[in-house]
């Protein structure tokens, strides 16, 4: 739904999902605030659900305590005591709406119900249903649906991990289906890289779904990866944008504002070949130097990494030379030493190589963008002009639309200027 | 069950209820006592229920939260948003009974399910469902059960009101046929009145539900006066004892410890005469002065201190004289001005009254026990024991098993002790 419809089927009644973050919700005054912007919403004649985070820190401290308890606490209990962060922030929302004039009112997870499969801490939405808050949104109210959380087939409470909310409402709005589901946050949409590295970075004002996979997992984190993926297979239009302005504002200028992530198929405009430039700076690099190139080698050095927990990213394997071969990858910076000492410890011997080495100080620049599937020479651009800047490339991975390289993390931050430059990301 | 009855059945099973307030679970150090003494219990063989109370200052927390939103809250949004204290507490206190290698498992009250009646923030359990508790106690795990919530038909989730989680306790020990309620507290039991006023007052061992009820309303507010008409009701015997002990203190000793409610028909020990002296220093006395002694009085007086929702406690209405009368009942002391501004401004001039006088330093110290039912002399010897103290009596009130006098605020200390030698309640 774009600003002109919205504008002009004003008289008439849409269904739209909010979602505020816990610093929006982290005090008395932001529920106030987030209270008067959605009554401004429903004033103007649209079916509201909000589904608010837990207040900023409750979630910490509450696990806090469970940790303290237990060093290693059992998750349904976990669930138990973390979900009531949201049932808080809820319970207080509709009593602030209520305040503004607003008829409201909340439910838990369990009370609407969001049934989930039973994978404590992490579990999937499985159903939603929408009869009780279908009812309520006809009969004029705001309905508040706590995030993060729902109820699995045994009545045991159950949470979505780490910025679960956001994938609550994209599912919900799926559910009803919502005309958009708008996620307000403390950035009023996705750039085309980190300003504070970038000062020439512009919000971009649509991005595709595919896009903005690439751009939150490659450090962008604007959005839990698990509901950009959700509203990807359900097609729910999402925007994101500031929780931050003035509740007030014009309602025109505020649906038009933050980043809306779209269909590509659905968008007639002339995409743009490359969206943004994403970056990781803690990255470290660690290879295994000659190694008797036999079939298996990848899984006997990646498993014992695997198997400690260590998330491994980039991965090359070296054309063999005289039957040895080197084996590179990369890994979180805070995980290079325990890495390090796993392949000497379990792997060097065991596999015959000469000498684990390694780099913890390296950075990934990644371009992203759906134009590049049709357009040749994106990848040679960013080579020449990370070249042209005297850039050493250790590493290249790409996907279809993202091509990612490793170098050495002091030359990070120019690279991303030199590359946002080189594919006038500036401009419009 | 005595202590005797215990130590025989010590290898047979039984099912006890534990509950413990606020302040025992008010730090992780506090709960991993409680952790501690449950554990011990269930080593012992028995299967126990604990019912606990949000950690102390977290539902004047939420409330304070509420309030601060809304100046007068919707009572629904109240209880989704208070309930949420108790959730965290038996969350947190299945995880400390599992570090300290016993299974458990927690449960909000709309798990159970505890149904009750849809009167938020002072609902009334209806009923309690116990398969899925006694399940798991019969796979040998301890069931921590949120005290002071339940749900209604609707889903929606309810409060029992403040102190609500002994009557808790005490419904979950009715439903599941549980041989005793302990009630775990920061004091060691009830006294034959308060050790700061007295310092002869000695813990009393047993005390029967018509006593205790008595003895709760007059001051000493060790039970929520709910729990314990529910106790007498479905005649669930319930033990006030100490959080504070040492938490391995021998079972046999604690069990044995505090005091044990008791129905009296069951008793065959002589029953004293007189249990204990409670007092309320906080009164206030009323007087309409001067009233045409109509029909209809009491009802005109006090009609609007009702609807003022002021308790009245105390009436004594005067023999006529001339066809005039004096009607006067007591106040807590907090809503005296109140009191006497309602009957000068709506009252005196209706009514034709001459004056309206009050005392607002008054205190009520009454005489409890079952054994004056069937023993003469006890209203005498309270008198003559207040009399040769100089005591004079302002107001006299009498139930079947309590004898109230209203007395002078400064002499009530003097009146306390006076009248616990008297009736020699520092013997056993």
């Amino acid at each position: 739904m774009n600003a002109e419809l919205y504008f002009r089927e004003s008289m008439h009644m849409a269904l739209i999902v909010h979602k505020y973050g816990g610093t929006s919700m982290g005090s008395v005054e932001r529920i106030q605030n987030v209270a008067r912007r959605v009554a401004k919403w429903q004033k103007a004649g649209h079916q509201i659900v909000v589904v608010p985070s837990a207040m900023s820190g409750e979630t910490n401290r509450l696990l806090g305590l469970a940790n303290q308890l237990h060093p290693n606490p059992d998750p349904r209990e976990l669930d138990q005591i973390a979900s009531t962060g949201e049932q808080v922030s809820s319970g207080l929302l509709a009593l602030a709406l209520q305040a503004a004039g607003t008829p409201a009112v909340s439910y838990a997870g369990w009370q609407v119900v969001i049934r989930t499969d039973s994978a404590h801490t992490k579990a999937r939405i499985e159903s939603i249903e929408k009869d009780k808050v279908l009812s309520d949104l006809a009969s004029g109210k705001v309905v508040v649906i706590t995030g993060f959380q729902g109820v699995d087939e045994r009545g045991d409470i159950t949470t979505l991990g780490r910025g679960g909310s956001d994938t609550s409402a994209v599912a919900i709005a799926a559910a009803l289906g919502a005309e958009e589901c708008l996620i307000y946050t403390d950035v009023d949409g996705v750039y085309t890289t980190d300003p504070r590295v970038c000062d020439e970075a512009r919000r971009l004002e649509r991005i595709t779904f595919e896009e903005m996979l690439e751009m939150a997992s490659l450090g962008s984190k604007v959005l839990q990866i698990r509901s950009v993926e959700f509203a990807g297979k359900y097609r729910v239009k999402t925007r994101v944008l500031s929780s931050l302005t003035d509740p007030m504002i014009p309602l025109q200028q505020e649906m038009t504002s933050g980043t809306l992530i779209t269909f590509e198929e659905d968008e007639k405009m002339e995409a743009a070949i490359i969206s943004g430039i994403a970056f990781a700076r803690d990255e470290a690099k660690v290879t295994v130097l000659g190694v008797p190139d036999k079939p298996g080698i990848a899984y006997q050095i990646l498993g014992p990494i695997a198997e400690a927990n260590i998330d491994v990213d980039m991965i090359i394997q070296n054309q063999s030379v005289d039957g040895k071969t080197d084996f590179t990858f990369t890994v979180p910076r805070s995980e290079y030493q325990k890495a390090i000492e796993i392949l000497k410890t379990q792997v060097q011997a065991h596999m015959g190589a000469k000498e684990i080495a390694g780099d913890p100080k390296v950075s990934k620049v990644s371009v992203v963008g759906v134009g590049m599937r049709s357009h040749v020479g994106i990848a040679s651009k960013m080579f020449r002009t990370l070249s042209e800047e005297g850039i050493n490339i250790q590493m290249i991975s790409t996907s279809e639309i993202k091509i990612s390289v490793l170098i050495d993390e002091k030359y990070m931050e120019l690279a991303v200027r030199a590359l946002h430059k080189a594919f006038e990301l500036e401009q419009k």
